[in-house]
């Protein structure tokens, strides 16, 4: 199989577009005719309709984007129902033929992060993801054994680096010999990427080991996207908080690789938006989901190098 | 209810112990006769043995221990059904009076943190632990969505301060002006711990919002304890990682509280190890846990301030 990084650069490519459809699934926001007799107060409940509503999303999406992003959260908030309903979503969004970046954000230390790691990453492992999240603060050795596990079964993970949240700058933006706490750990995913390159033979030039950079954060995303040349970027935060396609425009490459940008509610809860609800209404939501998938394709096609894709 | 806070310190009081027995589920280093018939390939499997393997565990530990930390990463490896295993033995371990800490290392921002938070954090809650293991790295507006769960449910979180692993330091010990970021976490930890016990009042002086620091940094225990006198520590390490009595003798106040100190190898495995497997062998595992278990209490009570309880 080709290498995570190289089966990304090849679904962006083929569907002209970086964007990741982030899946959250909340349960006051899922329209009401998905909840039908069905009550948050039961787990199983929820996870059935979490499940149903997630797959139509994948339904209407898997022909547009390369990726989905479920966040974990939102399902194990629910129990072990929750979770299972997240596996099963993740082997659904497969077969559709979307890349599946796992939202989780583990971190761990040996033998255990190897744990979260097989577990997670690869087509094989028991949760079936492309590509996982995880954290940076334990270092170096917490990091590789997602990094071995990523590069052994063509997998990737995108690393903790400038997070889109305003808290985010309270470590991350903190000087150390004057260097912020989110380039040096930047630095040493650049360093990881390289020698993912270096070891996988990943053909787009980007590793199987890629960063997360807020697209509240345009000045960063600059900074390092010139800084870190082999790190892919996984780009949260536009929409809902705020960034916009002009802001997420230096995470690029000049051919319009180097990053995906994440929409969750903005996407998948289009039919509650100013934007889509006179539109379409709660009655056609997927067309909602169609509709704002493609005018973020448009947007980031318009303001960035992705139009050269 | 008391606050997660005061039902620790009353456990540590009555059990005579700051022991916390960590329950790390390793499939090859599960005695044999659990195993019988079983296959690592068949998640249900394994999910069935980790159960029986920690409840035996629970039952053993259960009148000696105040509380136990299930690391959720040996569950999750084997998908659904593991995950299934872990809140069984959460509940389990709740049902035979332990307080549950439940090793997630869970971290993301704002509505996110929530979900994870209001899954995992409280008797009531889907998974039912009493406390979760937390990261800082998202920073105050990633955290305060836990603390404020867990203040209002009467459960609490421990915040990776400065984790045990060798590799922890890479960023935990940058110094920023001068201050260390491991000791700038700690402190927000603590600004965070003394709001807890001003707004739930909790008896004991500690709050519901503890660190994480481990077993092999004596010095910086001894530099925290100080620097954070409202903080709970929960102390990783000790044993297979090195940290001895005499190293965690430093995380403890006068009066013999202040910390939990974490064994899972040595006390869950102890039947394989040189200073138990010739008194007991695997047939008799169980009273090798019991053995690693008074060994450890024992020693922690000659070496610290835990002789005092």
């Amino acid at each position: 199989m080709p290498t995570f990084s190289d089966r990304l650069a090849t679904q962006i490519r083929q569907k002209k577009t970086p964007v990741l459809v982030g899946l959250d699934p909340r349960w006051a926001q899922i329209p009401e005719a998905l909840k039908s007799g069905k009550s948050e107060s039961n787990p199983a409940d929820v996870a059935e309709v979490f499940e149903t509503f997630c797959r139509k999303i994948v339904d209407v999406v898997a022909p547009l984007v390369p990726a989905v992003k479920p966040q974990a959260a939102f399902f194990e908030q629910y129990g072990p129902a929750g979770s299972a309903a997240l596996a099963s979503i993740i082997r659904y969004a497969s077969s559709k033929g979307l890349l599946v970046v796992l939202d989780a954000k583990r971190h761990d230390i040996g033998s255990t992060a190897t744990a979260y790691a097989r577990g997670m990453i690869g087509a094989t492992s028991p949760w079936g993801a492309d590509a996982l999240t995880v954290g940076p603060y334990l270092g170096d050795d917490s990091l590789t054994p997602f990094v071995d596990v990523a590069n052994e079964r063509d997998g990737g993970i995108f690393v903790l680096v400038k997070t889109s949240n305003p808290g985010g700058a309270q470590f991350q933006d903190l000087a150390f010999e004057g260097k912020t706490l989110y380039r040096r750990v930047g630095e040493y995913v650049q360093t990881l990427a390289a020698e993912s390159v270096e070891k996988t033979g990943c053909a787009c030039g980007y590793g199987n080991v890629g960063g997360v950079v807020g697209a509240t954060w345009p000045a960063q995303l600059t900074e390092l996207r010139a800084a870190l040349p082999n790190v892919w970027f996984l780009v949260p935060g536009y929409g809902s908080q705020g960034g916009g396609a002009k802001d997420v425009a230096g995470a690029f490459d000049a051919n319009g690789l180097g990053a995906i940008v994440n929409n969750s509610r903005g996407i998948i809860f289009a039919y509650r938006s100013d934007a889509y609800k006179d539109r379409f209404g709660e009655a056609r939501w997927e067309e909602a989901v169609e509709a704002s998938t493609r005018d973020m394709i448009a947007a980031l096609a318009a303001e960035t190098t992705v139009g050269r894709l």
